[in-house]
């Protein structure tokens, strides 16, 4: 066939080049993938090369099972928060993840607090046991401690913990250090205090090459976290906080090693299964019990989210976000001290599966308290606006006029759901009347983000009068998981409706047109 | 450089041929046409081939001096509206054309009367004047009548009409025949009665080649328009119905003998510079004044729809439509008699221009008259529907739930506007607030009808729970014509952004997403 170079004219705009052969043009890629933001790549399939024409990039989640309060939540097993560029680390006060997104200096973000802690509740669920090495527990387990001259250990009861715990003083020594038997698992637990004021203790890290060593450093101060560099040689130190008490570490070393190179600007590149334990270093004088070594620890670190949100709820029921959030221009500012409603959503569906988990009642009430703002106006501080005087909607932005953000409207939902379904009858208080409520407010407003090619993220441009604000492709599939989700405990068609319509967007497929 | 053919696969749905050069990938645009529904034609542009590409298909008429109330209406003077397939003749009767659109077997529809009557306002503003020639006016000018044998003609006063007339009785005979000279135009007006129970005017064309003959008859009987076959030989009639009065009659002979053509089953090529007027026919008793030949006709035509509106208006100021209307399941229908929001406010738009043309009273009542069914609901009869209980909108529709039509409720503005315009100060009544609580509630929702690539028809997803109804690119390029014309007389710029915004989608861009 005869194969030419042909001028394209775009719009009566602008030329491109194409190629004709007979009657038929081709169009290159390169200027539809901007023209229409659609993605290609050249791959091997069986064999032969092909290109592969993509309308979308994310994917959707379609639910086998009915939603269960107390099982995975959504597909958060896949979430790895910590990880994120925008956690700067893994507080080694508080527990849980440090946000960077708004305030470079970081902050605790409830949202993601109660992320961290859902995602890891459901990675517990979806993967196999890990694997747990008890290394020292000052009673049937003992670990052989280097205790060079003049430094000690002993174990002995305390009355504190009702258990033997390991005391330990390193004087002006070198350190009392443990030598860990090479292996993969990275992820240390540890119930620590210091009697001493201050006091030490370091991590070391090998790479597989044993080329080089890393020090991760855990010290009685109240710095986040640092990195240190001397001539070369870095080092990372967490700060405790207070180390007089009793206190439980759960820390995850090669999320601690990676945070800290990030810090020191060598970047992020350092692969898990690349690194060894080789030892770790006591400094001070101090107790320590239940030293253990595991491939993963999900729940301790979702009891982490647990408790640093019953640790930080206010007297609203609230968790402030200390943070100060500018939307859109034309809008109020959300000064530092705003709640979120999907924070608070997703902590109650966080703190609900604590309590059917442990059967602690404080985080049952803390999850009921948590509802509070839902009930309160966000012109008065709480989370609730009105579409229209009419449909009440929990915003994930509380701003002045409202921004009815979906995604986090769900959230909140779910959040309601999980108390319903999880909270004593007698006492589940106002969760049923904001769940239903707000799932009829969905259902009427749903329509209102349905572009016919896509979904917006929120209702900016009805508020403001602005340009709609798209859903780019992730918030567009989980927009289309929180459906499939609720459409498991509701049965309206319009949920299942509309996300097959928006999955079917996903592929290129639009509304029709009259 | 080196040129292969290779696989495409879909969305991994399905696979197309697509071609590859060095790293760049070639699509076909034979499926992107149907993926994304763009439009491509190779083309000759100064002497090279090229290949267009469009995002749309439509224009759009950016103003270039505000609105004026008397002056041409949007860009109708493009329209014909006649010529459409879906206007079966013009009524010889009222003068106005008939609809099939929703029913096959003909219906006045207002908004279609209105839009005919203002496309020939605004042509008669925009073309240069026609070319006329009195004919037979029974005093000054007289035309050589052939009359046979036993057949008379004669001129004698006539007191009704105050003007000196030509009577003409063809008895038994052939009937009384006049030679035209050829020429282009094939406008006829004239002013006719019949003393007698029957009688015709027939007026015979000819094409070009002079090969054949279309007789067009108009005779005293209540049919619409019937085409007649006897061996081949086709004529076309039109009912004058009740012919002993006088009337004034305005034809376009082109568009009566095409709408003979396509009711025949000849279709409809008939192209107007081929036809010339070759001779009429008289027959019966009876009397003809001011016969008049003229390239165009557009003020009559104008005045015949105007006086349609004047006598067909009911006591409600409604222009009642009767047909019934089905707008989309789950909706009621509209029975016949229900009125639009759309017909009352080109109706408008329509008497307005004639009061102001021509002074008459009468035309003025008839609009002021049409504003009555805004101030009802259209749950009662009205067009008067609200947005969430709140925001008040004329429905083109005004079906139960609403269906908030964008384009049909700015034609209604467009009314109400002109008569606030036109209508002395002391009679505008509630034309000022109605269009200013109109407009209140377009700035509000226009937002609503953005989809970020496009507009939306209606808001029938909101209020039915349905996918978006997309405006196709013509309803696309009058919603954004509107917005502009309103852009000149209303300064807030919501206006205007919503339209260059619009317009941008019609060149492919897209509000961003986030
Ligand atoms: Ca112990
Ligand atoms: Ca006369």
């Amino acid at each position: 066939k005869f194969y030419e170079e042909l001028d394209c004219s775009i719009n009566g705009m602008y030329h491109i080049s194409c190629r004709k052969e007979g009657r038929e043009v081709f169009i290159p890629f390169s200027f539809l993938e901007k023209y229409y933001e659609v993605y290609g790549k050249l791959a091997k399939s069986k064999g032969h090369e092909q290109f592969e024409w993509s309308h979308s990039y994310s994917k959707v989640f379609k639910p086998t099972t009915p939603y269960n309060a107390s099982g995975m939540f959504m597909y958060f097993s896949n979430y790895n928060v910590e990880v994120r560029d925008r956690v700067k680390c893994v507080s080694a006060t508080e527990g849980v993840p440090v946000s960077t997104q708004w305030e470079a200096s970081g902050y605790y973000y409830p949202v993601q607090v109660a992320q961290y802690g859902l995602s890891h509740y459901s990675k517990n669920l979806s993967e196999p046991p890990p694997k747990r090495k008890i290394l020292e527990d000052g009673n049937m387990l003992t670990a052989k401690w280097q205790v060079p001259k003049g430094a000690y250990i002993k174990r002995k009861y305390d009355s504190a913990k009702l258990t033997r715990v390991l005391e330990f003083h390193s004087r002006d020594g070198p350190g009392i250090s443990l030598r860990l038997k090479q292996g993969t698992d990275l992820v240390l637990s540890f119930d620590l205090r210091f009697l001493s004021a201050n006091g030490s203790l370091t991590f070391f890290l090998e790479d597989r090459d044993r080329s080089q060593i890393f020090p991760v450093s855990f010290t009685c101060s109240s710095v986040l976290v640092e990195a240190h560099n001397s001539s070369g040689n870095y080092s990372t130190i967490y700060g405790m906080g207070d180390c007089q008490n009793w206190k439980k570490f759960t820390r995850d070393l090669h999320i601690d090693l990676v945070k800290g190179h990030v810090l020191s600007g060598r970047g992020k590149k350092l692969s898990r299964t690349k690194l060894r334990i080789h030892h770790l270093l006591l400094k001070g004088n101090g107790q320590l019990d239940n030293l253990t070594l595991a491939s993963s620890n999900h729940m301790d670190m979702f009891y982490s989210s647990a408790d640093w949100l019953v640790r930080h709820q206010d007297s609203s029921g609230g968790w402030p976000i200390g943070v100060k959030r500018k939307i859109a221009s034309g809008r109020a500012d959300l000064d530092p001290g705003w709640y979120s409603a999907m924070g608070q959503g997703q902590a109650m569906s966080l703190l609900m599966r604590a309590f059917y988990r442990s059967g602690k009642p404080h985080y049952l009430e803390s999850a009921l308290k948590g509802m509070q703002p839902f009930s309160k106006s966000s012109t008065e501080g709480g989370v609730r606006a009105y579409f229209m005087n009419q449909y009440p909607w929990y915003e994930e932005y509380p701003t002045v006029p409202p921004s009815f953000v979906l995604n986090g409207f769900i959230y909140s939902l779910i959040g309601l759901y999980d108390v319903v379904s999880l909270a004593p009858l007698n006492q589940v208080g106002d969760a049923q009347l904001l769940f239903d409520q707000g799932m009829h407010s969905l259902k009427k407003l749903l329509p209102l983000f349905d572009t016919g090619s896509g979904s917006v993220y929120d209702l900016r441009h009805f508020t403001l009068g602005l340009a709609p604000n798209i859903a780019r492709w992730d918030y567009h599939s989980t927009h289309i998981n929180q459906l499939l989700l609720l459409s498991t405990i509701d049965s309206d068609p319009i949920l299942t409706n509309v996300a097959e319509r928006w999955i079917s967007y996903m592929s290129g497929k639009r509304a029709a047109h009259n």
